[in-house]
């Protein structure tokens, strides 16, 4: 068996997204603390941990990889999970919400063109559904009791229903600029996706094994929450610090140090990015003085 | 259904692939005669013959479309025709041999890691191989009697069996190039394929129709052909006409035409290109000066 | 005065779009007959005609320095000839119908937002348009007696609609395929434009230049004639000629040569590229053989 | 009237400026704490507050939507303030020295061929300028009381003089590389410019949109400021602290923490970044160790 | 030895320079009759020719390859051939003038800064020359008696003059623009070079490999040729040829058929592409109608 | 002289690598704190340090220059110190490891065919060598006492080999990629090289220059050693310090400083980027909490 070949031991062999996740894919291992070198032709980027070998696959291939065990760890999609019907084979280990263009969850919805009459999923009754999710989109319009004819598209699929090849879609999508540049219309989200990290039911039972996973899982979250999160300091009268540090949103303690020769101190915390716009005026208005924002490549 | 959309009476509608074979296929309905301009999203390119109407769609969708009458004419590979089982559902008007990158037919191989033991398609017994062409590949290895698991890729074939996912597999190529730079070895060749000209059983009863896909499948032919084909034009003495036209290849009888005021004629015929660089040594040899050569658009 | 720097005797002063059109004039001008070679600094691209001088202007600025005498010969676009104002100032040789990216004229449209309640001009009053074209587009609405308000625009005019900064937009299209793809919707056709061949009325009157600029004119129309015109040359039994010869299109008289030995003859004619596809199969009906097209640099 | 489409009460509507300046601008805002996203056509691109609305604009165009409302803020240049003659009508809220290729201002120039006999412009008395900034250009000859007639150049402006269609021009320059890149000689400098930050009058009599306001006026300072600060930390021994700090520039007073188990203290400052290169050999030679320097996103 | 590798029997080995000339090189063979396809790493390209292998060489190593007959014929620089002492051993089988980017002869000149005293190359005495052609500018200094000190480039020569690593250079131009652009000063022209046919001296005894040099050598020509040549076609009143004629370069005869039904002939010649565009007119002139040019592919 | 023109006083004239080295190199010194300007012509990039004047010159000249005392700094490979025969003339300042692709060193290897016999290097005896490196190869095989033929490569040396032009190469390679896929095998190691600094003897004699000299040195590698350093910071219960101190790799002693109101303490290091995530899971373990990793700049 083709599986059989790379099962060396307690090597952990790590499945990842090829495609339009894979710089994202490689530059949050990066930020984890694994560095990967892709060679020309894509097999096994290199990593700098001896106890894992990558491989890069398809988001569709890993699920069934990883239930078969060729694999003991993978990123892919929770729809491709589903679709390829490896929902009970796998182990979901953690969701991590990230992509090529957003950090949202993608959402599987079905369109129509936007001059079309259909308003509701059952207007589609007897009319063809254009996917490259098929079982899904069968499994749907069975569960909703309409009869529809689904057929695999190859891609491209938008295009289909302006070409007159099909009278709806069902088709992945994170903001819908692509879905309404082509003039359709978004009447159902049939299902929300993420990016999930998903093991082998056995490897997990390998206590080196295990241990690498749980690594992993540890820092890529710590890497991709130190995305939206940044360090603040900030010089402070001794006196307002009760004051200021009512403002501060409370993610951890802050910590205090003193500065030389004055009855100041400096108080420094983690906040997450988004709130920093609001924040820095009203700390302004506190009597904070020298504010700085500084990056962090992880939390955890 | 989606298929009626466009069917205004006797408005060819023409499917042509998308993707890899997409530049050259516009490229030869020009110097066929059609000129089509695409836009950005490429749903319906603006052909100037307002008795058809084209459309980009997968050449692994055309046969189906053409199967069920929402298209009219198309031009496929002979690959996916059959493996999408329309091959008794559509009519192939002419076999049309390009590509991407050179004139010849594409062929369907069964390759294995260059160190494998695999030396038959008779020793994958038991063993697994990857395919884009799952109905194929399956119909093969049973009449073959030999059995093996066949499973779908997603793409990047050629590194399923470099990465330990696969023990073989049946891929599409050309020259070679690209299965020998991965390593593998091919141990047999499964089918040749080539791109058709395919129309629907009931489009060829229309008059209006048939009359249409003969002028094109004519014109395509005649720009087809004029690729490999030049004119040559050579002065030469009159009475060395008939050891000169011995040595010419004979198409079509030459061309003769009168010098001012010399004893000599002028000769012209349209030969192989290929054959040009043999040709005019000789015809130099037997006398012939100012030897032209000249592009051509089309033969017929 | 700047003026007077070049003006060496009668050395041709010859001005080209820069820009847009600046490829395809180029490209124009070599199949013409000169050649023009750019340096990195596009001032003064090297020519291999003595008698002639060339200079790459913006469109808008060619009129006003043909006017003055700073250029004898440009070519430019009716549009700005009348918006700078000199169509008093400047001789207009010829027109010349080709652009970037089609040989249609150049239409100036008026478009109002797809959505908005505006369906003539009238509907304008006492609303603001934006334009590139502002001396035009006050004595358009001036000569309607429709009240509006007219804004310059930097460019990217048709965002000025969708962006809510002005109602309406004088703006250039070939195909309007822009202006659709923005959601705007064109209400009225204002002017037809297309590249004009203009002169200075001086430089007419030097016998040495009104020779060259009569000699550029008939070899810029060859060769843009050519483009749309290919030689079709086939061979048909004597007795059909009447009847094939009915059939042809009649530009020229058809030129008639012997075959070798036969009984047949070789019929030559041109005819333009877009008859060519519904002519041929008329020919082989009519017992044509071995036709042939090939392809035209320049037709006079 | 357009400019009321999107007046929909306190929604800020904030003017970015379109084309060379574009990107840095965006960058900037990320920096600040807006996080903007463009979309293939660039009218509104989103941004992550509901309180402002952002639309991208010509440099030239904005003073004209500030002045009459149509816009509440806008990034533009002051030399565009100038020239559109809106220098009267709308509130410069700050100045921001940042550009595409520098930090420095930009400079209008007068510039001459090199090899002419021009040092000084009254030397231009009688000749031709062209320039893209007409109206700023005519007012400083005529202060000048120099008689020059002054052209508009619809781009490449340096080019007119190489090519004898003007014997100066008035153009901007960073750096006057392209300039002497053109063989061109300044004579004078005519006017400095910058980015600055205006707002319309009745804007700032909101005090939602004022607030607003300053907000973004202070988180953009923020970020700009810290494109050139940096941290510096480092580990001294107490007892030299004091002839270490002497070398500090005293921007504000440094944070010291202890060392664990030492007589060491950590001393963390915020210098500009410039001085680095200089101080660090200093403090090496004071006696400090462990220097690390750490980049900042904002400063204030 | 290396060189025997391939050495089977008379199968003609050809090197093909690699770099600047390769692709005009495979254009120009294309031209002549030979199809090459390159792989992505470029070894051997394919040759549609059983009697030839062609290599892609440094043009700095072809005349070794030659003379000690690893190659059989190469297309290579006269100046590398003197340059690496190969005059002697190698047959130059004819000149063929093309490069990248004109089809004049290249030259080494010698250069100087711009602003530098030096006028002639004695005024170099004591000097530093840098020079990637050391060998050749050695010899030259010392026929001439004037000591210099000749120092090796590695590349962008002319820089070295600019920041004042050399006082002159011996560089190639064609057209002289990147010397002026660098702000230098050609004082010499010290040798001028084209590429040259070279053979191996053996391998022209060798009959097969003989007559494969020739044919190469003469559809080479021909394809160079035809570059510059068209063909012309007119209509002609019969009794105006003798004046007609009179106009026309004599290249080779004229072929003359009639026109179908009139006292008209059909008048074709050969003629070069620089003067057609004043030819036309005079033909025009002198009574000529429905005058065509066409392409030439060769012309032998 | 040549080498005098630039030669004022103080100014330290320093030479960088042009080529692949020349970005990494580029961004090496403006993490150092110099920021470097390039025009389109490469002579001199501008630098904001008046005290030095930085040449982009190819390494193969670089330590001629210094020898010579064209320059007085330089950064370029060991390997063409030795080859250029400068070992002896200029002074190596230290060795900073880094490259366009890795920071791991250069090596010279000796490779031959795939399918060759050769297995050590006396095998090569009587064979043909073809390298870049010519006086270090010639030196090598001198040496050892194995007689064979060294030819001079001009580029693409991997291709000699497969090319039947030498039999076995000496060339340059960080991962042994390119040789790999070549087809080509690895013998030997001949010798490692990496980038050095190098001064000129009398330079480090001025003392501006040396304290300069100096400066750049501490500098570069500051900003080279912080490229595998980041900051961590973590709040740990000042109870667990000593056990989890115990765990941190002690390169300078830690920082610490108090929460706010907790008996908890922040403890921050500097540690190797590589270590870090083996490192997290420990301190999560042993009660740390709210550990962010920071980015570094420069770390001396």
């Amino acid at each position: 068996m083709a599986a059989d070949a790379n099962n060396n031991g307690s090597l952990l062999k790590f499945g990842l997204p090829k495609g339009s996740l894979q710089d994202s894919t490689i530059s949050l291992l990066e930020r984890a603390g694994w560095k990967l070198r892709q060679h020309h032709r894509n097999y096994f980027p290199d990593v700098n941990d001896s106890e894992m070998k990558c491989s890069l696959c398809r988001v569709q291939e890993i699920p069934r990889y990883i239930a078969d065990g060729t694999l003991d760890l993978g990123l892919t999609g929770k729809d491709w999970i589903h679709e390829t019907g490896h929902d009970k084979d796998v182990v979901v280990v953690s969701d991590l919400v990230y992509s090529k263009v957003s950090n949202r969850p993608a959402r599987w919805v079905l369109a129509v063109a936007g001059d079309s009459p259909y308003k509701r999923p059952e207007d589609l009754a007897g009319k063809k559904v254009s996917t490259e999710l098929m079982n899904f989109t069968k499994e749907y319009f069975e569960d909703a009791n309409i009869p529809v004819q689904v057929e695999y598209s190859w891609g491209a699929t938008e295009a289909k229903v302006v070409e007159g090849l099909a009278d709806a879609i069902v088709e992945v999508t994170e903001t819908g600029t692509t879905i309404k540049a082509h003039g359709l219309r978004i009447i159902a989200e049939l299902m929300q996706s993420n990016t999930q990290l998903i093991a082998n039911r056995e490897a997990l039972k390998d206590p080196a094994k295990l241990k690498k996973i749980q690594q992993i899982d540890m820092l890529l979250h710590g890497a991709l929450d130190a995305e939206s999160m940044v360090g603040l300091k900030m010089n402070v009268p001794e006196d307002r610090i009760p004051s200021i540090l009512d403002e501060l949103p409370a993610i951890t303690a802050p910590t205090v140090a003193n500065l030389w020769n004055k009855d100041w101190v400096s108080v420094e915390i983690i906040v997450n990015q988004s709130v920093v716009r609001d924040l820095i005026p009203k700390l302004v208005e506190l009597g904070a003085k020298g504010i700085i924002e500084y990056p962090l490549n992880k939390i955890i």
